[in-house]
């Protein structure tokens, strides 16, 4: 699925080229990054969300795909993932429509890749 | 015009997906999001406005491209549109520029759509 | 009323402090502000509205006091101001719940503070 | 505790006046607002750890004290509690650090007025 | 290089479209834009940095990509620039990751153009 | 000066609390958030403004507070303080004005307490 590809293509390569500058904050930011979604007193699944939904009110598109991504990937399912997502809708607003669509037209992409 | 195809065709197919999805909750806040620009002690231009505003201020360009619309429909001219938006100009920032150049270039594709 | 008395005390005395530092950029952004809420081709009345809400998603609760004292001066009553507050709400959502509660109860202190 | 029973006092006292101003959009979105945190494909618990961390990221400092109170009264542990946060402070960065000082000062607060 | 060309291109003709339409508000928002970066206390070169990372923290690409420019004309070197741009980091957390990956991406567009 | 004292007494409080949690991630945060102000390519009075400005944008008072101090002590003069500030309300508006009237009153409160 091209929506995928390039978004995933995008982000390997700009991620490589920007942490390839040496600049050690950067770096650092990564790096924590990774540890802030494993496992924990709360399991991976719970992180994810946590992350698509903290991603949905910053309305980054981005990040949402990434997470998206991500929550397919630790098995969560149509129904808890727009429950998940309503909870953003509610605290941000419908200024967090247009991100909602884009996120749902994401998800199916990442579900047609795979087919 | 293909902007304004392009832009609406995507928001209504997106609509009727996450609509089917079931979730009553993203279900309700569609509905209150109708209800709040319906007729009342302020007409629906104003509200129109205000949303558009709000919207711009936000950074939200989908919404502003939603709520232009609505306000060329509601009979707003050019000139009570430009101050609405410099409102939001002086509120928001230069931050908001970029999204008043799109508002601006959306705005001349609603009236060439129709031409 | 204190609370009306605080807030416009101290906003009073801190832009005199900051304009007599002489910085001219500072200088013209307040002179601009005062252009935009000015009569044109949408009357004050809407402008103000439009400075409400627009002050409301931003979540800027010193903003939204000013503009409900100003929406109070030009005789917005209190439909028309709860009815343009929901279009805020609805677009920046319940994120926007506590300065809503500290706009109503400031609405109310405007109006005890001329009893 | 006083930090517990003046949030609380306000919070309760100013929706009670909201509601009663007879605004239906505003009443609709409270509605809506506590659907969104009940059971469903998700549990509460997942639910109010989501608006947590989105209205950590959002910085409201208000909201974030509501969903620390339901967050102890759902069960969770301040490990879980300091790790759904952190990834709130990861993604929203150490301008999240003021309101998670503020966070962990109630979180406090909650079980002092409890003892 | 296309993507240099295709957003100064769309940038100016908004510009001159937008300050065409003859809104007082608006023309003295962009007359005060360029002032602010102007010479005085600070050197330009710091404030190009402090409107980059401005941009940076708000999540504005066109804002970003403006200021991209302008630091590489003031002759900021790539060390310097992700030095600043790693604050902006830190302080807008990792939601501004996707920023810094099209910042990056656009910097080296800046220096493939000229070659 | 009580409004200096009573912010870091709180700060400082607060930041030992939230260590002593344990958590690894937030640690991390708060290390890296050191080591993005240390010397670099970029000197530490550059560094301190860029976190001014990024702070008063995203309209944090506790961050500008912190950041004000350290500018104070990195030698930033009056001028050169108001010269950033006022990239910060350019490009994030009239929205940003309460924070700059904050940061003026902290920025006297802070000489004033070492009179």
């Amino acid at each position: 699925m091209t929506a995928v590809k390039d978004f995933e293509g995008f982000r390997q390569r700009m991620d490589k080229r920007i942490l390839e500058s040496g600049n050690k904050v950067i770096k650092r930011v990564y790096s924590v990054d990774n540890l802030a979604y494993s496992d924990g007193a709360l399991d991976i699944k719970v992180k994810e969300m946590l992350g698509l939904v903290a991603s949905l009110v910053l309305r980054c598109d981005d990040c949402v795909k990434y997470h998206l991504r991500r929550c397919k990937e630790e098995g969560i399912v149509e129904e808890q993932l727009f429950e998940a997502m309503s909870v953003g809708l509610v605290v941000g607003g419908t200024i967090v429509i247009p991100h909602l669509r884009r996120a749902a037209d994401y998800w199916d992409a990442l579900h047609a890749s795979e087919a």
